[in-house]
């Protein structure tokens, strides 16, 4: 069996998650790992039979083993680093969202169609086994033509002020997924976006110019209409649904629980909570992920979401944000070819 | 025990609907049932024990022996009756909406506070047993502060061609239950509403002018959003759903089931569906709307959907179908004692 | 529309419920009500709008407007009462049981056959929307050739220590249900009984040779075999379910709850509990029995549970007390004819 | 961190399973296998990265770096190997049943309990996350004191001819990890068992002396009764659930299903099926019970399920066939220590 080596540029949460995944695969290896601040990283690395360390990302682009790299470093580093390893003809995999800026992710993608090298986004809900049988479900036309799609999307607990103030907004930072997963369900792009925000969970959040609560509605380009619905705290757990209808019918997923027992008393009927959070929830999306990634360059196959479609949502982000500030509805443009077969 | 007898102006299904029930109660009977098409309905009116039939409304509103009438003609004649009827000083039961106009609405309710009669609106989901319990949970604190509010009301086939071009649109027709609803359960005023709409179903309603299917996204003096999703047809039945989330939790209604029964087979595991449309779902519903009336009545009780609860939903509904022609969020004014406590 | 009349025997908790569901239906009317204790009997039957109260059950059964009687006195009287309406002529509604003896019960039953009247017996259960789903679905073949049953039967809590004492013991009183819903939805007779007892829930039970708790394991005359589960004392409620599985398939049926809502909040996911009690989970059931026995008797139908199934049913509980004692296995015999076609 | 090193004996499915699972663990390796045919093996452990691939076991046993090993081998010869391993001095784990005669199993553990090595039975089922929710809520106590026990436990599929004329029968083969179930969640040992069985999948199945459709009584020393309901072909999928009802309450447990999603058409409103099978069922319970193994023996802490586990299992699968036979409940005497805290 065809062995992949593989860089991880970024050594934080994420990082440590993919390389731990790989780690456990049969057909992938992760020969080096970087980080600005390498404290700790070699026993860690040692532990994990990761050969390299650096604390140079340029030691991981030239290696010359290494035909892929996994971008998990901030935000603001993505767009340039998708250029240089493009350039090193590596094939990329890179967390959400490439850059703040629909220009600054343009010219990246650029670089990578350039290359001709491969180049996946972060977007793990599409792998997960809900969404992806919701998918599956439109795609085989069970709900006939899609008329109307509802995203639920909470998160159990806000991020640090710290992390928000560098996250690009709710838009950019949390939602940006339902907006990938909203194009992926319904298999449509987005042509117009109407966003309402509000700031009422925590008054801290609402000082950094970002909100905690959002409402916002979409319009596909094939006529049906969508919403996503967003919160920073649920406090029963991570809340992650979705409901496409249409005019055959209607598929809805509902969340993951730890066990499926209902435990009876006389103080109720009682179920478990949802899980946690994305590491208990899209554990299995993650592996799912990385898994088809790797089969994808080792076998030149397709990606599943690829470059375009990090673009796209990164567009939607920005013009929810538009529509947030204006208070009005705001249009998206699509040439004739934006949305590729999937 | 005291007997209230009641006239019924209107017998149309639901004018029918109302007379059968009142006449299964104890402390109710129907005296005299009227509409200017009386073919046939004196042999109905024998076999339910119902005294007197007329073609002539006004016989109802001047026989002494009624205190109370259930207005359900058409809409077009809602508000003039109903001043009829607070001038005679009968109480009064109206079905939706009161009128198609705020003016119109709001002069038949200056004539109601005139009379000093009491006056309920067919708002018949306030007594279904999931949304009741919804409104209980959130009344009860249970989900501490509400945030976010969702309604999904689907019927299973659109009306007939004739029926859409008198129904003053979807959002007046359909919706308004909903904007109701969206009051009752979050107990604060909407004060901006943005509509989208699309005629995704049968071109023939798109050719009266109407749509039909729905996003209204809804604002609250409180400050939480709310979202409410239509459509005329939803092929697997009569969709009735709520959620309601806040800061301590949230509440989730779904739709009632001829049985509990789940049947596993081969070909997949399949429950009911749900049931057919609003005869099916609401009957208990219905028959507590008028159990509830007759109380309020009886014993100088409060009433739970009143002429401002009508006139709150009219003003959404107009205010929805501004916002969907101008393609902007509409902002509705209340002044500081619009909401009655409940 | 032809009406029909009929005298109610036992004006206890059961008698007054048929008879409020009675004076609710349209072409049936209580004519008299007798019970040995008549204090306070005469008002309230006046306010019920039925004319005749008497202390003497022939009254009722010489009345020549009566045409049917239902028979809800103590256990003790019915066969006697039968046999006497039987020979007046008197179409019978009986309360389970017939009897506690197979041969008093027989006797009964043959005075009925001799007189040719109709007679059903009180499975209200057989009415409920859940269980009679679970016979469509068996009667359909939607599983196949049955190979197993399991009812889970409990009650919310025990009556009390006098009630007990004149029960006839837990499965002539409360399994009796269950021996009948088993025989309804496997459509096949039992040919052997196992049966298990403890006395887990309250000593004075014990001390009144009764059991709390029980399993009682049945063989049908179709080869497959079926459980029935019992106690006296679900803290959560009612809890009335059953399962039937087979070839090609499986049934289940759940509890109904006083709603579908779903309230989530940082302690757990909460559902309603189970209906309290009989009167509030077979509420519809009781009324269905009536009015299916009144329209046999209007319209000469076929009854739904007759008194062949009021014998069979008596004739399982004996055999599982004599299992009881005896620790082992009774098997049943069956003439060629005894389960009638339905 | 401290690296364990084991051999597996018997490279079947399940040994296969066991290893590809320890591959993946970090403090754990396979350094030998072994099969008496060995076609094919090598390429197998090869890229497996297994060093050692042998036809005689005795090469597994007397390997000094092997601490432990894993006796996949057929069940007849699990009881010699045990003696051999724990000669050796070797830490165990045994598939389940140790053997088919209680007095082999009790001389197997005696060998065990002389050497001092510690023995895990391969009761997979008491890892999986429903199954453990369902022990921890009754360990709580949050049921009460436990009353009645019912575990549905049925195949999609039955085995071959030629596996049942090996397999020791249904209960040997099948309820025994049933019947460790039950003892596992009510916590208390079973004292007398009655069987009921029958033939009704496959007739080659009775031509084999075996039965395809059971339910096994179980009396326990806490008083309470259970139920298991066994069939060898559940056409929806694997069939595994659970319930523990008691004093305080009840714990339900359901099937797990690939996902969560609703499809609403107007044929009618499906869930996905059932996991098919044990492999896709009890996936992260076979990797559970091996992680724990290896954490009792490398940090020698206490085992979930041990040596005495498996008797007891076995001897309750004796029990069980002797019911069968004769007709009549069969008592299982325990002496004062049988049931290890746990």
């Amino acid at each position: 069996m065809f062995m992949l080596q593989v860089g991880i540029i970024g050594a934080g949460r994420i990082g440590k998650l993919h390389a731990d995944h790989i780690q456990h695969m049969c057909n992938v290896r992760v020969r080096a790992i970087s980080d600005v601040c390498i404290a700790g990283l070699d026993t860690w690395a040692s532990e994990m039979g990761i050969p390299v360390v650096t604390s140079d990302y340029h030691d991981v682009l030239h290696d010359p083993e290494i035909q892929a790299v996994f971008i998990c470093s901030p935000t603001s580093t993505h767009a340039a680093i998708i250029q240089e390893a493009a350039e090193a003809g590596k094939h990329i995999f890179c967390e959400k969202p490439v850059s703040f800026s629909v220009e600054t992710t343009e010219q990246a993608l650029a670089a990578v169609k350039t290359a001709g090298v491969k180049m996946q986004v972060g977007f793990n809900r599409r792998f997960d086994h809900n969404f992806k049988k919701a998918r599956d479900v439109v795609q085989a036309g069970q709900i006939g033509a899609p008329h109307l799609l509802r995203i639920t999307s909470r998160d159990p607990e806000p991020p640090s002020a710290e992390y928000i103030s560098k996250s690009g907004g709710l838009f950019m930072d949390m939602t940006i997924h339902d907006f990938d997963m909203a194009r992926y369900v319904m298999q449509s792009e987005v042509v117009e976006v109407y966003a309402q925000g509000a700031n009422l969970i925590d008054p801290k959040i609402g000082e950094l110019n970002d909100i905690d609560t959002a409402v916002i509605n979409l319009r596909f380009a094939n006529g049906a209409l969508g919403i996503i619905e967003n919160s920073r705290k649920a406090v029963y757990g991570y809340d992650q649904r979705l409901e496409a209808f249409g005019s055959a019918g209607c598929v809805t997923t509902n969340n993951d629980r730890a066990s499926t027992a209902i435990v009876a008393t006389a103080d109720g009927v009682q179920m478990d909570k949802p899980l946690y959070f994305f590491l208990e929830r899209y554990t299995q999306a993650y592996i799912q992920e990385v898994e088809d990634f790797v089969r994808a360059v080792l076998h030149d196959g397709p990606i599943v979401c690829d470059a375009n479609d990090g673009l796209q949502a990164e567009r939607i982000a920005r013009a929810a944000k538009e529509s947030l500030l204006s208070g009005r509805p705001v249009k998206l443009e699509h040439g004739p070819a934006t949305m590729q077969h999937q």
